[in-house]
């Protein structure tokens, strides 16, 4: 189906992420036709960017390749539940659709915590579709926290 | 005094954000010895990015001019009550102190709201003042909606 295959997409960018020593997250935004437009994994690290999280990038980059701020009818999919600044991005970019994996009861503004989209004032509340191969989006982040312990245990 | 004086320059970049037809919300960013490091407004109109709000640009700014992604110890000021996306940037960045101008119950996330900080997951929770120089803030917006009605009648 076809949400699983930009999901697909956003899990290899989470892989990359992973290989550039980023929490593994990646994201995906696909058009009102299903066609992905752009893709994006974390880069805060590399990029001392604190607001480097994949959905600010990929809105970024597919904003950037459409030359507009409004991305009404697309829809963005990204392999861990957002934190409340890219949940307020989501809104800001009138995002149609948002398709996420992992449930995230730490950082996720979404189902947890500040729950942005839940409150009458915010602008815009997209579909939510949640749990989309969210297996394999929590072996990759356990994978790397993981290793990331062996390798601090190891210094 | 120091606040605000940095205050009159987040002011200052939103009166340039008007100019350049954007919503006139300015921000600044002070080290903890209160030395100005950065400065921003609101460019999400000419650059066509839903997230360049001045926050998101200043912290940017901020962090790309120091090679950090974390900002402890600095303060942030900015003319208008943040968003949910903002308030989660500048608690991503670790900002110490947020002070802020106008009140935004339409749009804001810090008193309004998703109310990003007050939620026990939030991992990073800044001191907050609000109110600083809102006076000028409101007139601002006021002047800048005003005037698009006017122009919009016009038409």
């Amino acid at each position: 189906m076809q949400f699983n295959s930009h999901m697909d997409t956003a899990l290899s960018e989470a892989r990359l992420a992973a290989e550039r020593g980023e929490v593994p997250v990646g994201a995906a935004i696909a058009d009102a036709k299903g066609r992905l437009v752009a893709q994006a994994g974390n880069r805060m690290r590399e990029l001392k960017d604190p607001t480097a999280h994949a959905e600010i990038a990929v809105i970024r980059a597919a904003c950037d390749k459409l030359k507009t701020e409004r991305l009404q009818g697309f829809s963005l999919y990204v392999t861990l539940e957002p934190c409340a600044m890219c949940a307020g991005a989501v809104a800001a970019a009138r995002i149609a659709r948002l398709y996420y994996g992992a449930a995230d009861p730490k950082s996720g503004g979404v189902a947890h915590g500040a729950k942005v989209f839940t409150h009458p004032q915010c602008h815009h509340v997209p579909e939510i579709y949640d749990g989309i191969s969210a297996e394999a989006s929590e072996n990759l982040l356990r994978q790397f926290f993981r290793d990331r312990r062996a390798d601090k245990a190891k210094t």
